[in-house]
């Protein structure tokens, strides 16, 4: 885990690791949020609505912001005060997703950074994009 | 679970529901998410940092607005595009959320839909508010 302090960061740092989707996080998301959606549930509903697969949650695939922040960039110090994420593509069980983030602004009197957040799957496309403000509570 | 068709819905239309957060649950988001930060799993750790206890990570909260989405509105055909999320007060392992949803735009040409979106604690505290884009997918 990165331990970062808000004078050990600049504007343009940047951090990414992989998280995987399985059928086991599907499961698990389902039991934790209530999200019992067939979307993400049936596969053949799914199809119907033009998916090739059970869609993964959107808000699955964001929880590994709270790891980005949390453990990579500040790391330990990181309390998030907010997130914006916007949805590109659909994920899949089975997706490994490349998961990164970068400083995009920082403001010293509140020792707040902003991040530039992204999500590609393991072809290359670009699923999931947003913007967290992160306090680095040292 | 609600099957609102966008011509069904209105601006001002609102849903809610409570959802518990428990120590099973922050474990459940830790294993999934993989973001083992001592706030969220170190009790001593979390007040020392000012808190009263160990902190419920801010994206386990945002779980939530999955099933506020794909559960009550608009229910079985949601298709969440876009989620904005500000952490106004510290959720803990114990709270009891009442997560609420209201219509605050709608636009036909692309069947979506705004949520205001709202989370209060047990003692009335609001402690999450943000917005939701969602596409009514019939």
């Amino acid at each position: 885990m990165n331990s970062f302090r808000f004078d050990e960061l600049k504007i343009g740092m940047r951090e990414s690791f992989r998280a995987e989707v399985s059928s086991e996080k599907m499961h698990a998301f389902r039991e934790l949020s209530g999200d019992c959606n067939p979307l993400h549930n049936d596969e053949s509903y799914a199809r119907e609505k033009g998916f090739r697969d059970k869609v993964a949650f959107g808000m699955l695939s964001s929880s590994f912001l709270s790891t980005l922040a949390g453990v990579y960039l500040p790391g330990e110090h990181s309390l998030i005060q907010s997130v914006e994420v916007k949805f590109l593509k659909p994920v899949y069980s089975g997706d490994s997703l490349l998961v990164s983030g970068e400083i995009s602004e920082m403001n010293s009197t509140v020792k707040q950074i902003v991040l530039k957040v992204s999500m590609e799957n393991q072809s290359g496309e670009r699923v999931l994009k947003g913007k967290m403000k992160v306090i680095v509570n040292e």
